[in-house]
């Protein structure tokens, strides 16, 4: 037995998120077909975490068992041939039988993107946000500071998550401006469920003057999601990379700017 | 009566391009139907040309006339409300009854772009196209230039193309390339059918090696259709402004990497 791990690109669109459930199409039900159509075997992928429905991805990462003998190189080219075009296998390595995609994963990196201008952008209205109203983007840059570091994120999580702990680290966090294209990029050690959609949501609920300038510390500190603001839409989230090494703010910075990824 | 002229942005994937057809959607349709709502008058939009079935725009231009009190300012904003999420007026302004977008245009700007990539990107999948060949750029961006000046483009347009003359002026042309994207910028005074994408599909075979470097001499000389490369796909085609004063090489330049038309 072979254990492979894969980097997998998705538009989450049509997807109901990326774990296999009953009644509705998922993408670790439409990889592991796939991939049961290329070995012959009976495939169960475990994959590095979640995306919910309509979320995309650009480096979820997931690995499976397998006895099949396609040569590692001509892996992901084999795979693609027999996936739709939402769903693309970019890169399949060899791993230790131990690797573990979501336990033994550092850190995330997250993007959600918004689209802030008067009238909407039919040409990426299936990857941003379209916020209209008037935001102080200046605060929205100053706010997101405060997550950085070692928290309890309780008041982060939707209502129903069944985390152990709800403490966890973000090691980055920033918010950049190109004239209507505002990108706020997130790395952290692990996540809640629907944590960054609550942060970019609160972010713009801070920005439009809706919520004070800091609520981030009035949810650190209470514990209370009703402290927050709204939970931003799925479609302008998108899981960009897991780290399998803790990186350094400067391999962070460089990876947040790294042409290759600049997908947009 | 009033003379309007709409600028518009549309995802053309689901529309059998810009004109009126039986039997299929189109975006004038869409637009017409849209503005009758908004008005309670029949519509009739004269467009600045027309775009292909998959072909996208960000700039489109079109005008016509009306006895609506809307004001100018919300007219927009009222019209989008009225339209599904692949159109969008981005601009309304009165203009003189004696414009027409198709006669008054002095240029057009035309992007292509391709994803040249081992592997499909699926969140660009539908505004670029995907060439997984090795391509030599640097002998695309030299022979670009051989199109730029007053020529007679014959061989550069579809058969079936019913122009009366087939000489046009190319004020600028141009392939950037960042990592895996390719950016081709075409401004003209005017474009013959599929000449666009004659361009872009006959550039990648240059690029490729299935055609010499100097085609596009070649075809200018010898007016042959058949001289020339492949016609590259629709969905990687996007009509990007119409200029109705000619611009110079600076304003072109300027246009070209102007960051609130960078969508992608």
């Amino acid at each position: 037995m072979r254990r492979i791990k894969l980097v997998v690109a998705y538009d989450g669109t049509r997807y109901h998120g990326w774990q296999r459930q009953e009644n509705a199409v998922t993408v670790q039900q439409v990889l592991e077909e796939a991939l049961e159509k290329l070995t012959g075997e009976a495939i169960t992928l475990t994959g590095a975490g979640r995306t919910d429905t309509g979320v995309h991805a650009w480096g979820q990462v997931c690995s499976f068992e397998t006895d099949c003998h396609i040569p590692i190189e001509k892996f992901a080219l084999a795979s693609n041939t027999c996936l739709p075009d939402d769903i693309r296998i970019r890169e399949a390595e060899l791993v230790e039988s131990s690797f573990h995609p979501r336990f033994d994963a550092r850190a995330k990196w997250y993007r959600y993107r918004i689209y802030h201008h008067r009238i909407a952008n039919p040409l990426t209205r299936a990857y941003q946000w379209f916020v209209p109203t008037p935001l102080d983007v200046e605060s929205m840059q100053q706010a997101i500071g405060q997550i950085v570091g070692e928290h309890d994120f309780r008041a982060f999580a939707a209502s129903g998550s069944e985390a152990k702990t709800t403490v966890r680290e973000i090691l980055s966090a920033q918010l950049t401006q190109q004239n209507a294209y505002l990108t706020l990029d997130i790395v952290g050690t692990a996540f809640l469920y629907n944590m960054v959609r609550i942060i970019a949501g609160t972010l713009v609920d801070i920005g439009r003057g809706h919520q004070p300038p800091d609520t981030f510390l009035n949810m650190l500190q209470s514990g209370d999601r009703l402290a927050g603001g709204m939970t931003a839409p799925a479609h302008g989230l998108t899981l960009m990379q897991v780290f399998y090494t803790r990186p350094t703010s400067a391999q962070i910075q460089e990876t947040l700017i790294a042409p290759e990824i600049r997908f947009f």
